[in-house]
């Protein structure tokens, strides 16, 4: 019941990420990790309050990492710096 | 020389807030807060990032926060949440 369960962020809705993460809670994940890279940062904190602030369903901010990732572009061949967080969520 | 000094994240290039960052540590600074809203986000993480790596000058992240600020719309007089982020680094 303690493994870590992640969530991707991507180009989906918020709302598809809020609701991945409350079902990991629901089905006995004690930590869920939110993951994001480059633009989508911005939408994975908006993951985290909304799943915690509007469902109030216990859910609180354990950890919050930020970290660089090289990415190799598909298109250049160039590698890039993108950079990442990490948001662990607790029940 | 504790007092906290802080970096708004907006719409200029990300090498400002960098420099910006690095002009506070510089001048004597022990703690810089970063602190952006919604797309900012991203933004605010990769001036982190930059600070810490490409000028390898012994700052660090301290800690992170994340929260929903209530922002009025000028154009519709709505109240909209967004969600914000502080990133405390120190040297």
């Amino acid at each position: 019941m303690s493994e870590t369960n992640s969530v991707f962020i991507g180009k989906k809705p918020v709302m598809n990420y809020v609701l991945a993460c409350l079902t990991l809670f629901q089905n006995g994940s004690e930590l869920v990790t939110i993951k994001a890279r480059g633009r989508a940062i911005s939408k994975a904190v908006d993951v985290a309050q909304i799943a915690m602030k509007r469902f109030a369903t216990g859910i609180k901010v354990k950890d919050i990492n930020i970290n660089t990732e090289q990415v190799k572009s598909n298109e250049t061949g160039n590698i890039n710096n993108v950079s990442s967080i990490e948001i662990y969520l607790s029940k």
